[in-house]
């Protein structure tokens, strides 16, 4: 599991977030483009986990953030956005993370401190994950989020060991990018067969990612749906030639 | 319930413990005996809970701090320490902790950063949470354990409320037969943009119901998956009337 913080203003956050992930054992920090960076600020609040601070990987985006990860968590404090009524309590998520993590690359995405993730960029996530707070004061520092996520991920971990590990027969998720050029590909697909235009497109679009999302993608069902988008491409493309009917 | 910090010797896990203890819907702060004190580092870092970092209450000792508790839990980091080996996970402790809330006060005790409660302070507790972490780096940051130990609290006062919101993570599903016009309006306009043939249509139709169970279809998206079929099937008819190209 990867944790990713987009554009984190204050690299105390930074350090504090370090911390927390490694009390409870997540050593994979990657940053989206810091607009400053205080390596001493971020190292205090590091205290031992200088190691995973340092380790850090830093990136321009949020695609390189999330490359090659099959399965993308976005987190959100604004869990009544209504284009995002699929944010699910990280406690209701966690099992899910933990048993993808069994086979698959796992991002799980924190957004700046003072606005959070943007939709767009909560588009491009599968699942979306709320820490529910008292709605007098639901903004969370950073590192609280963090420490939050890591602590939930932590106990369903435990939770699954007993049990023994799962056997892990659940299909194995196609990569980030694949995924990304596959809806490209879909919308593309639905515009052919004059199923999407301007007005719907946007809304239509996520409402798929939702659905998609959900059901988690192995790779040979991306390779069907892209065979689909194809199809949808062809079919389309031949009958706006022949003209109106 | 209110939070007891035992000398703090940082300012700014005082305010950041305010925060956490806000976005948790928690207001009674109690601080014992701060061998230093900076209102500034505090406040920057309680941001909108300046309120319930200003209503603390300063004391002297321990037993002043818990006076009038009927139940008191102390923390520790120290899980193993063979004392107090009654020491328990938080999350187990939280349900006990809500349902003595209701009828009377709780203290919940946390030590100082750098080795937390003595043997003898965890002595005057009735019951010692600890919060499980990773055996490499146990040590949490003051104002992150307060975190954890009030999101634990929340999360366990929800589950008492039988009478609140439902789960209500997904949307209502949509009604089997429902699902079945779906799939027959599916594989009609699949067939019709020549994505099924004879030899693979039983195969796809089979990974196209395992991709959609698996997301579990509300209502209003299989309206929208309709519209896709009807589209594909609007546009595979015009295609192949216009004959082989």
């Amino acid at each position: 599991v990867r944790i990713v913080l987009v554009r984190p203003s204050d690299s105390a956050n930074v350090g504090a977030a370090a911390r927390a992930m490694k009390n409870m054992g997540l050593a994979r920090l990657v940053v989206v483009e810091p607009p400053r960076w205080d390596e001493a600020r971020a190292a205090a609040r590091a205290v031992h986990a200088v190691d995973v601070l340092a380790a850090r990987t830093v990136v321009a985006t949020l695609a390189e953030a999330v490359a090659g990860a099959g399965l993308v968590v976005g987190t959100t404090g604004r869990p009544t956005a209504p284009e995002h009524d699929g944010a699910v309590p990280v406690r209701a998520l966690a099992p899910l993370v933990v048993a993808a993590a069994a086979t698959d690359e796992v991002a799980i995405v924190f957004g700046p401190e003072d606005h959070g993730l943007s939709n767009a960029e909560l588009d491009r996530c599968q699942r979306v994950a709320t820490i529910p707070t008292d709605p007098a004061y639901p903004s969370l520092n950073l590192a609280h989020a963090v420490m939050v996520v890591a602590y939930e991920l932590r106990q369903a971990a435990g939770d699954a060991e007993p049990a023994g590990a799962p056997p892990a027969d659940g299909p194995t998720l196609a990569p980030h990018e694949r995924q990304e050029m596959l809806y490209a590909r879909l919308e593309a697909g639905l515009r052919a067969v004059s199923f999407l235009h301007r007005d719907n497109a946007a809304h239509m679009m996520r409402a798929l990612r939702h659905i998609l999302g959900r059901a988690g993608l192995a790779d040979h069902e991306v390779q069907i749906l892209l065979g689909v988008a194809r199809q949808m491409a062809w079919a389309g493309d031949r009958a706006t030639r022949r003209g109106p009917n």
